[in-house]
Formats: structure tokens, sequence, C-alpha cells
């Protein structure tokens, strides 16, 4: 049977958008310990895909995810997805409030609920743990060092906890995306609600040189919808830009703007087309629809008849 | 035998035109009263092809040849030609400049002499003919009404005058250019010195609008070397701009470009691509050349294996 | 008393626009005989202004007005003022069609009616004469010489013609602009609908080199409502361009524009800024108001307190 | 006596950026839990400065630190400091590598170090620390719990470690960029080799709204040396923009470009100019130097004689 590799344990935000995927029912979903695992696993045929953390991931990540996506050769994204990140504070059936001295929690998801632990927790010692769900499994195995947990709000899936509080995380529009990163070289179908990331090298450091590079979408009205710049380790002073664009390969506007972009720098990465995770239609100007380009072509091919 | 008409009589620059043209040998070369007549003999077909002055024309018609080509239909410039604009003061043999006292020329003629006028002849009456040629003859046919004329320097073919003076034209570098214009639409095969006539309408009337066309060509490093805007009589405050590029529509970023003004503007006349009059070749960035277009078109062909 | 030039005799086109110029009102207006004569009577002092012909002249002058005014320095444009091309058959009272045996014309009008005059004088003689105003008085002079004229519409002021039929011209909205140009620096006061003379060369001739200078226009919101290129004669392959632009100097962002373009290029003539004869205001995005500049200005000040 | 926060506790890597920075010298510096927490005490004043991670932080919170930066007013960088990522494993003095079969470390800098750690260490257990200095730390305070620590190679200024191996990171280039940020709103003074931060949200979606954004810096030269678009949780689907460009306020060009910038978006961060880290000097185009800026600017003032 195929499987998914992903930054487990279960009951991370990794796996929540595990199970937001269609192309991941009836498979064996693999947890591994950090991205690069999981990507290396696809890339080596041990697994059929990866879910990876892609935008604002609290489980670390997001950077390593890109960097990889740039210098692993190979992969595909065939589907986005994003997962709301909420906490809740957990403890062992019976525990109180009151009875909470020492709090388990991985210390990035405890950086994001301070202002709430100041406030309801102000004596607490913190206790680290290596994830958002070996907080929870530590009241168990481990009962004497801590009282209560930071975790997912679906981590009575795995974990028999009670949960005191839910919601208390700093930032209540907290979210993640999520890509999910396989082999296969076909295409998702379009959809008309896709989007499609691309990964660039500027052929050469000059003042217009990002602008040059953009103009390839804004003269076939191309939206972008993230754009990251990340150093070039070998090349100090040089960028690659990760981006992801309104559109699919498979609209003519976007082909004609990757094929221009290729022929701009010879140093791009084409990483996927797939339907966005929100699914409203993407806004096309007729000006650059399918079927102006294909108008355009017919009026082209008469010229010399 | 095929004709072509040009903007007569004989002895005009645009006959001199006409010898620099190797399609125009063994031809019938055919004199009309003006721009329009000679487009419509091609538009009709009873000539092959017209002569036409299509900047700093001396002779008249460059707005108009430029109106004529975006609103007749079916015409294509095959090649261009360029003319120095140099003048002579000439007389019926036996005449000496103290005898001078009435000079026939064209109105436009006698302006480009002012100076040489002003010093030479202070005192003389000018008699207006109705062309470069009209005026040498005039010398012949009425001797009595002028005593010099105003003529090409090779005026001597045409009429058994004596040259007084050459080049008293004002400005010592005018040269008028002209394009052979007919209703082919096969191409003159691609030199690498070559360059393409369009017309295109902004489709809409918004600061940045030109700027949003010349992108088309910029962003396939291809250079303009003539633009004018046209206004549109039938559309106050709106435009059409006449462009020279350089390149060849088999180019492939010529053909890219096109293409690209095509879906930018639904208004766009292609009017030909042929061997530009200045022999040296076409500059181009490797980025934009036909190799590159190929690599790219191949690499796009594998993203989808 | 102050002396205006213009391309004369009386009756002419350019005449007409004078007397649209409530500048010119009370002045002393001096026919010459070409457009370079009317800018050297005011760039000398002779004159206080020149009325020329700087698009879609039928009298000819067009590319040597712009040729004029980005060679010879000191020129300012203090307004701009439209006429319509129309022209009448004139004759000496008494004169009937069916009497009309040659026809004297200046050229270029000549030009301008050939479909009329295939329709309705198919087997007349054309006589040239030097102007559109002595094409009407020959038939007073040397009556003998010619029985029809063609002239514009106002010509009863300067001759006693009878007029056969108006607006015989091919065209029926046919206009030229003109340009009132003085050596005055002060500049005529905002109005609302004004517009703005640059002649500018390019720093360098490479592909993306004139839309570099076009963003100078389209990165403060500012309309281009005419463009032309013009080669310049001492450096081949070089162009400059004549450019009219919507707005006053005095607006904040045309001010802008123009700094950007001196920055860009060491070669900007500044022609001036004044009313534009279509008397609707420029429709300006607010986000180039004179408002929002102040506004940023403000901003920008608060940055260092 | 003045206080910078930063994150904590000493022995980070943030602490060991502010070591680089002179405006740190003698002054106290206080450990605090998060990015978050180390502005706000910039923000109230209760300290003068922070000390934060910028680009590439193992130790978590750069996209916090760009969100803070955008929505917490009156916040400025004075400074970036560049600090390579390294890792050394580090025991109790006489352990030896047999003898570790725990080992303490940061969830992120375990992740940093994961092919050393399979080679050299197959078999050990994790245990998560709370930071990079915590695990070195634990060795001592709960020697039974772990046998070595995963910590910066600076550790034995904080904890008398005997330390095994040196650079055990996966990755040998890894380097974090730190930003010194405070309340003043003097500007450090300009050095040549300047960097400016901005935050700027574009007025509305729409395809080539980010190009238009950075045409305000292309038409002036500045290059961009990184970019990342954050959503803006508020309003989904907008995007503000984080951007480095090269120079400093005080450049007659980047003063122009961020007065363009707030026209064109009511919404910009003016985030300080500051000297960069990579000391080699900005490389400036003639065109866009402070001599041309006051070269057109006298120019300009000279058109209204």
């Amino acid at each position: 049977m195929q499987t998914i590799s992903f930054l487990g344990p279960a009951g991370t935000f990794t796996e929540a958008a595990l199970k937001l995927a269609p192309e991941a029912i009836g498979k064996t979903w693999k947890p591994v310990g950090n991205v690069l695992d999981a990507l290396m696993d696809v890339q080596t045929g041990s697994s059929y895909a990866a879910m990876i953390a892609v935008e604002n991931s609290i489980e670390g990540g997001v950077t390593a995810s890109q960097d990889a996506l740039a210098t692993m050769p190979g992969l595909r994204i065939i589907g986005e997805y994003v997962v709301p990140i909420r906490f809740s504070l957990a403890v062992k059936p019976g525990t109180e409030l009151a009875d909470v001295h020492t709090l388990a929690a991985h210390p990035v998801a405890y950086g994001q609920c301070r202002r709430w632990l100041q406030r309801m927790l102000p004596n607490h010692a913190h206790l680290p743990a290596s994830s958002n769900v070996a907080s929870a499994q530590l009241l168990f195995d481990e009962p004497s060092l801590a009282d209560a947990a930071i975790t997912p709000v679906t981590i009575r899936e795995q974990v028999p906890v009670e949960v005191l509080f839910e919601d208390i995380q700093d930032n209540p529009t907290a979210r993640t995306r999520f890509a999910l990163v396989t082999t296969r070289t076909d295409l998702p179908p379009r959809t008309g609600r896709d989007k499609t990331t691309l990964i660039v090298e500027l052929p050469e450091e000059r003042p217009g040189g990002l602008m040059a590079m953009l103009e390839q979408f804004a003269t076939r009205g191309i939206n972008l919808s993230m754009i990251t710049s990340r150093p070039i380790p070998e090349h100090p002073g040089r960028y690659r830009f990760v981006m992801d664009i309104d559109g699919h390969l498979h609209d003519a506007r976007v082909a004609d703007a990757v094929l221009g972009l290729r022929r701009y720098s010879p140093d791009v990465t084409f990483l996927g087309s797939y339907p966005r995770a929100i699914a409203s239609p993407v806004d096309v100007d007729r000006a650059y629809s399918d079927e102006i380009y294909a108008e355009a072509q017919h009026w082209f091919d008469q010229l010399e008849r």
C-alpha cells in the first residue's frame, strides 16, 4: 500500500492537513521527524507523497521546506490544505486549573499561547515537549512531570485527555498552509481555481531584475499570491524566489508565462499546478483567457496564407 | 507585365526610390498623382505594387501614407529604401545666375532651399510648380514664365537642363524613407537585418496603456526604431500607433510579441517584415534568440512526461 | 506693437488658427514663407510669437516644426488651436461649373480633393498655386490662366470670389493642430485641462529604452496624447521623441515626472504647459493628485521627527 | 542603565548577535521568552532596544517578527547582524560518545543535525529542551535525564561542558540574520553600504499590483535584497510585503522611491535605514546618484526663470 510521510507524530497539525486531502485516503501515513526526511522519502520512492508546511508553520520548517523544494530535483506539489492553528489546554481527566503547576508544551506552541498563560496560569513552569502530541502523552506516560499540556484541539483522537480550555492561542486567525508533494509528473486536472508554484533564480543581480521577472506575469494578467526571496548559500548576494501564481499550467496564459520565465532565467523549477485551498475561482480578465489566446493564434496563422 | 505605381512624374524622389528596389526591375512604372491613388491601384489589383514615402517626405503625404496603411485592408510592405534629399538649381543651357528673375519650384522644395535662395538670389520671384520635375519642364514648355528651376540632382535624365548649383537644400543630411507596398501575403525571407511594421490601436484610453503595449516588445528584447501616434478621426481622443520594430516575423521573439500584441489589442495590422535599408544586422541579446526559444520549449515539453 | 509671425498669406489655415488665439488679438500678424522663418522671427526677438502647424498639416511643415522645436533653443508653446480642414470650390462671380476647365490649387490641397474632382470635374487641368489663397487671387490677377480655385471656406474675407461648392475635401473630419510659440518662460496658469510638450532624446539605443522612459509617466498616472519618434541626423540610429502629456508643470505629478525624465535623459527640452484645445478636464486618478502628493510629503517629513 | 531585550537565555544565537552590535556595549541584556515580548518591551519603553531574528532563524519567530514589525507602531531597525548557525555536541567532562544514550536538544536544533546524528548516534533518544542553552544546563541540573546536548559552539561561556564535536549541523553555511529594533526616529548616519526596510500593503488585489509597486524602485535604480509576502489575517486574499532595499533614506533616490511608494499605497511602514551587515558598498548607477538628482533639480528650477 502507498505511504505518505508527514511530520509526526499522529495529532500534529500536519496530520490534520492529511485528513483534508482526498489523495491521502486509504494510504499508510508514516510519521517522520522533519520536513527533509519526509521529502527524502518521496524522492527515493519509499513514500508516494509527503505533507509539508509551506507557510506560517508553528511546527517549524517553512524556510527549510522552501529551500528543499528548490534544491531537491523531481518534486511536485499536487494539492494544498489550510489548517487553522488552534490550541487547547488539556489535562488528565479530573485535574482542575488550580492543580496545574507544570505545563508540557512544544516550545513554539508555548510561545503562541503566552498571553493566555500570563492571564490564567501566571505561576506555572514550562516542560518542553518534542511535539504538540508528545505534550499530552506525557500526562499519562510521566504523570509526575506535568499537570497539563498545550495541544491541538483534535488531541482527543490520540490521547484520552480532558480539554479544559479551547482556543487559548494568542492569534485567533492563525493558520498554516500545507502542500502534498509527490514525484508525479502528470498534473491534477484544471479546475478554474488553481495555483501554480514556481522557484526562479534571477540570472544576474541588478536593479529591476525582479521586476523584469514579474513582468512575465503582469503582461499576461496573472496574479501572484505569494512571493519570498531566499538567499542562495552557494552564491552570496544572489536570490531565488519562491512564488505562487493564480492559474494552472494548462491555462494558455500560464503556459505562456512559464515559457517566458524559462527564457528569462535558465533556473526555473516548476513545482506543479493544483487546486488552491480557497475554493473561489481565479478571476481572469478576458484579454488573457484561453479564448483570446486561441483567437490571436488563429489571426496569426492567417498572416501568411 | 506587372505595374508599380508611384508618385510621379518621372524624376521625383519616389522614382529615385524605385531605382533602388530590385523588385522594381523589369516592371512598368506608373506615375500617379498622390499616395492614395498609388495604394488604391495596389488594393484593386491594377498594380502589383506601390512605392510611397513613409518618413520625412518633402513631396508630401507621410501622414496620409500612415493613415492609409492603417485603414486600407490587405496591404503589405516588402521593402524599404532611403533616398537623400538633394536639390539643384537648373536652367536652360546658356542661362546664367544673373539672368534668373523667376524661379519655378514645387512649394515644399522651395521651402527647403530658402537660405541658399536668400543668399544667392535675394530678389527672385517664385512660380509654383506641381512637382519637382514639372518645374524643370516648364523651362522648355513655357520659357517666358521662368528662368530657373529647383529640381532633384537626377533631373538630367528627364530634361536637358544645365545644372548651375548642386546641393542647394538647407539641410545637408535630409533623406526620405520609402516603402514598397503590395498585397502579397508571403514574406520576404529573413536576412538577419529585418524590420517589421505594425499598426496598433490601444484597447482603451488610460495612463500606462501605451507602456503596457510596449512591454510586449521590451519583455522580448525587441527594439523599436519608429513610433508615431495618429489620432483616430472616428474616435476622438483615441490613438493608433504606427511602429517599426527590429526583426522578422520568422524570428521567434517577434512572432511571440506579435501574438502578445494581438491579445492586448484586437486592432493590430501587420504590415510586413522586410530587410531594412540600413544593412547592419539586428543586434539580439542571446536571451531572446531562436535558440533560447527552442530550449525553453524543449524544457517545457518535458514538464509533463 | 507686438508681431506674430505665421505661414501666410492671409487666408491660410494658419491664419485661421491665429483667429482662435486670444493672445493674438490686437497684435500685428506677419505672414512669412515657412515654419522655420516664423520660428526664427521669435528666436531673434523680431516677433513676439509664431503660429505653426504641429499635427496633420496640409500646408506642410509638421516634421520641420518638430525638428525645429527640438533644435532651436529657448522656444515655448503657450497655446494650441485646432482648425478643421475644409475646402471650397471658388470662382469669379458668374462662372458656372460647366465653365471650369483649369483649376488653380496648392498641390497638397489639390491632393485632398481628388475624389470630389474625379466625380465633378473629371476633365479639368491643374494649375499649381503657391498657397490656398494665391489660388483664389489668381482668378482676378490672371483671369486667363484659371477658371476656379480650391480655397479654404473663409476665402471671401480676402478675395471677392463666389463659392460654388463647400466641403469638397475627401476627408470630412480632417483637422490641423497649431501651436503658438514664444520665448516667454513664465507659464500660462493651470486650468485643469492642460497639456505639456516635451522632447526627449534617449540616453542610449537599447531594447526597452523607450519603455523605461515612458515608465516615468506611467508610474505617475500621466497619459500621453501624442508621441512621435524623430531620427537625429547627427546620430544615425538614435531617436528623439516629441511627446504631449496631459497636465501642467504645476501639477505635482507632472513636475515629478519631468524631473524623473531629466534624470533619465540629460537631453530633455521642456516646450511648455498650456491649455489644450479640447476643453474637457484632464482625468486624474486620485492616487496621483496634488492632495496625495502633499499627504505623502507630510508623512515623509514626520519620519525623522 | 539602558536595557536590551533578546530571546534568551544567555547563549542563544540571538545573544551572539548582540555581541556583534556596538550599540549593545555597556547596556543591560534582558533575556525574554519570545520575539513579541522583546518588541513589546521596546514599544512600552521598558527596554531601549530588542534584538530579533529576521531571516532564517532556527530558534523560531521569523514570520512572527515580520508580522509584529508590520503591526506594532513606532518601531525602527538601527542595525543588522549575521550569525553563522553552528552546533556542537557537548557533554559533562569525562563523558564519551559511546556513553551517550539520551540527547537533550531544542526540537528545531535537533532537526538541523539529523544527518550527523543518524551517522554518529543512530540509537539515541531525544529529550526536548526549551532552548539551545537549556539543553546543556540539563546535563548538570538533571544528570540522570540526558548524557549529551546539542548547543551553540559558544556554550562554554555559559556552562562548563566539554565539546566532543563541533559543526555537527547538516548545513555548513546556515546563518541567521538579526535586527536591532528601537523606537528612535533619528537615523543612523549614511555609510554608503546601507539598507532600508519597508513594509507595504498593496492598495488592491489585482494582477500587476506588485509589479506596479516594484516599479517605484526599478525606475530609481534601487535593488531589492529581500522580499516576502505576508497574508493579512484581517483581509483574506490581501498581502503586505516586507522588503529590504539597498540604500539609505538620505540617498535622494531612496527618499524619492519611499515618497512614490507612499503615494501608491497609503499603508507604508518605514522600518529604518541602517548599515547592512555585508560591508561592501551599494553599487549605484550614476543616473540615480545624488549628483544627478541635484543636477536635474537645478535644471528644473531654471524652467521658469
